[in-house]
């Protein structure tokens, strides 16, 4: 048996990398992909590499019958979410979403960053999706889903998913001092921007640049603090670089009071820590993730190194659109419906 | 039942994509890939995309035991493949050749531009790999290896491959003209140079430039002769140009006398003759095929325009590692061993 | 003695390129530079390059005060150069138009590819600004100038400047047939597409991609055809490549009936006909033009080969906003004002 | 009067850039070109940048006669400069060393970090050359050369340089903690890993692609800490990013206990500091540094953010060709010979 899964948002990059990633699934059908902005044109028209591939047009929102699927996946900007996913839940279809609405446990937090959350009680019980690291809140989901209860996931954003698969390991394991500030400085390709033609997404101006933003203020903020339980203490600077898609974090986590340990020491303890989790690949000592090796795919690459000055500088890769959105997101649905967790998703990265 | 399938010469470019390419395939296994320079290595050490992916390692042609193999994919350098393929074949094992040894049927030709061939015998019973042309071909092929028979595959070029299937529909329906030159203009991405690191290949000498090299000496010039019938008339171009993986052909075909066509009329003619070749998309008229919609997959985009100048131009765009190389050997095995031609392949680009 | 020079237009690639020429230019100093969409931004707002460098602001076009220049440089669309260049003549001052509207001698030409032309007067005693291949009418331009006249120079185009310096010198000595169509394929780099920020221009649509446009309707068609002489018979077909700056233009000449010749006697031709055009060098013998040698500058690099299929190849490799814009508009204006037409313009490019 | 200079190491990167710049320069005039591995090449042929620009070859550093430089620039590899000026300064030639060999004032922390440095004298009294924060000791230089000594500069590295603009303001102010560790994030373009073809440069494998290296290793930890006073406790990790030429430093700085500032404070104390070094821009409160708007050029752009974790973000883009190497070292050759610190050197980068 197939389900039959729904996209909002398909015209935004997360949400046509969804269309792209539900064409091949051999478990999930793709029944509708809306776009207001777009509705009534091909799909391969706006994204040629659709062309021969699908004869499939965008929606608007309101001529889409949800009621023909089992799950959808809503890929709107943050503070639409909230409004889409409660008659979505309510009519008994499982959301996946993507955006930041239903990330952040307290309501008073997402106000602080965002806005008054208009869905707290669907908040409250919205399981957060990051598979390697909240596996329990996503079975839990999926025994409720089983048991016939429409459930909800919130996805985590981009570079929480890179920051937090690198830096959760040594955090857990108490390495981590309780009171400094961690730093996370990562970078990300041009899609993390979006599909809106900007002056920021000109190629002339994106091409042979690298350049922080939104320095102290990027909204990732308290989502890493929450996964990581940083509570004001993380200092994350996003950076953009000229690539399509890549995220790389790079997390520098002062030592624990006493706390001593090798490179070799690290890469064990992250090994086992990740051993459950098929994609998720911890890098040999003296080796560290490329973003090259996981674009396309939802995989995430982790290195871990002890440094002398007294801190742990753990990186993670992902590719922003795969494991940091679209892919993520399939992951979680695939848990949610009781499929394999890769069900449908490609694993191996272009080599070059 | 699945096929055990080898590759040798596993780590250039071409190969390592076919690496990648048989991991995910559902019907072919990997048994080995050799590769005398990295003997002993790790795959996933020489190419980290496959970290966490796999665990083989390459082997020297000398211990591998090609006798476990259904089939051999040869993607070591023009010259050394014909003298590889005998001994494969005369163990009864099946070989998909990615080198131009199998490609020119003339061996008065492969010695003017290569060196004397050294094995005439097998390229007169080889076949010609370019599905979407040579059908004929490789369903021989596939009926002599279903009656017991090892046969022989000579793949395609990467810019014969973009040309061709951009040039024939018009060649074939007679509209171009018998004497004059044809001009074939194409631009690849960097991957094309392969895996050799040189000034050429170097990132700061590839980047933010783009050159024609090559002119009037290039070795594809005889194979895209060979295949649209243009003996001593192709004047073909080829550029490079700062990506990783594409490549445009761009042919500009003097039209017969007498000859008159539109756009429309050309689309139509085109769609007529693809209509059976589930990986060829003709563009809509007015639309140009790109290279990035079409990359990591075995597609190939086709447009086509009448031009005032009473010529036709014709446009290819391909992955020159995929449709180019790798995966049109993977579709040509699947052809030769009875599967369904785009088994295993990718047929969806990245949209962004 | 000092000259003061305006930018109309200024805040488009080609207009800001020109703030930046005029900015380092020991004989003209930039008086004015407008935008009418940006009036009142410093330009160091509008492109940080300029951050530290000049607090000059972009006025509007009503607000200049055009009387204290001594020449200004029209960076505005096809059509609206040809609305203000004549109040400009008319009251004195010198102009350098790189749009469309001064370049097509014939106004019939020009109203079938853009509108009706509203200035004939001045498009019947407008110079053509490609100094290597006009140098006549830039002399007589200077002459008029320095007779106390205002003269107004149309600037050739990108296209038009690359493909026109490798192909005149094999036509001008009649090596080329007057018959067969001529085909330039040419590549562009995305500062050729401007600054607004569309989907063509997207870094995350325009990376990793090669593609051609405008294949049949290109502007550029009848300007070529007009310096080279070949009405109605060449076959433009430009294409987009993911670089900033950077235009290669391949141009397939058929010989003419009788022709022959060496690479080698080309080099020669092509080096006795750029004897005195100190920035445009002509390749040795089996060495192409790459436009990232000569990205940044004002010059070119030419090179030519005798192909056996009957055929001359030549490339010009040019920057499209330098010699193919403002570059050249400043060269032009150095003619014109009687400066070395070096004057100020960066000649070496970055070696990498 | 001018200057006759000579580059040793000139087909290298920086070697290279140093022969561009020379070339251009009004008061230098480049007479040598040494590279033993390319000598009786011409420069021209190795970077075609120079096609028509000089006929200069490469020649031995044998064959070099320096007694007729009053400068050379050494552009040669760690450990080999120590090598090489002894002789040069004996000989009465000033001497500019772009590598580590004379920074790092300690020859303890030289020989922990490289090998025994075999120059101690000369080290005892080599000026550091980042003009901005070593006035006093190249005014010093300066007058030494004027009393007719030869004087010997060593050049601070490309890390070293962005980093220490962008935090010194800030630490030399008091206003960062004695203890906690310094984090410096900071993002290379490829130029920055050298000339050599190697499958990190290669286009195919740098392109597309972001990673850390060196993590914890690398040789510019010693110069940064010792131009910041930061003795092991500098958490430095690089970043290769696909661009050519730029570096961008972020850097996290612990407040003093007590200290409270904001970003308007900041921007206003940075541009005190920098008030009288012309190649620094401090970036308005909210705008950050782009390593495109400095590329090519010798200009360095910083910002600064008061982060309301408690720490300073301070940021410096440079190109690490220019500002990074060679452009400093002709900056400080300026100094050094008593010309303006900006004589000869560009100033503008190209807006897009």
């Amino acid at each position: 048996m197939t389900y039959r899964a729904g996209v909002v948002g398909a015209a935004g990059f997360a949400g046509i990398e969804l269309v792209r990633l539900l064409l091949r699934h051999p478990e999930f059908d793709l029944a509708l992909a809306t776009s207001d902005a777009l509705a009534g044109t091909l799909i391969a028209q706006a994204y040629p590499a659709f062309s021969g591939v699908t004869d499939l047009a965008f929606s608007t929102h309101e001529d889409a019958d949800f009621s023909a699927c089992d799950v959808v996946f809503l890929a709107v900007p943050h503070k639409a979410a909230m409004g889409v996913a409660p008659a979505l839940i309510a009519s008994g279809v499982t959301v996946v979403d993507l955006s930041a609405d239903f990330r952040l446990k307290d309501p008073a937090v997402y106000e602080q960053w965002y806005a008054p959350h208009t869905a707290t009680d669907l908040l409250a019980t919205a399981a957060f999706g990051l598979p390697e690291l909240t596996g329990e809140e996503l079975a839990a989901a999926a025994a409720r889903r089983a048991a016939g209860e429409a459930v909800l996931v919130g996805c985590a954003g981009c570079y929480p998913t890179a920051t937090s698969l690198a830096a959760a390991p040594a955090i857990r394991a108490g390495l981590v001092d309780a009171v400094a500030p961690v730093v996370a400085d990562a970078i990300s390709g041009v899609t993390g921007a979006g599909k809106k033609a900007t002056e920021r997404t000109h190629f002339c101006f994106a091409n042979e640049n690298a350049e922080a933003y939104g320095v102290g203020t990027h909204r990732h903020t308290p989502e890493i603090e929450q996964i990581l339980g940083l509570k004001d203490r993380l200092v994350f600077t996003p950076h953009l670089a000229p690539l399509n898609r890549g995220l790389l974090s790079t997390v520098t986590l002062p030592m624990a009071p006493g706390a001593k340990t090798t490179t070799e020491e690290l890469v064990a303890l992250y090994r086992d820590f990740y051993a459950e989790s098929p994609l998720v690949t911890v890098m040999d000592a003296g080796v560290q993730p490329r973003t090259a090796s996981v674009a396309g795919t939802v995989r995430a690459q982790v290195g871990v190194v002890a440094h002398p000055a007294g801190v742990i500088v753990a990186t993670g890769a992902i590719d922003n659109l795969g494991k940091g959105a679209a892919g993520q997101a399939v992951q979680c649905a695939n848990i949610v419906f009781g499929l394999p967790e890769t069900c449908g998703l490609e694993e191996i990265a272009n080599p070059v």
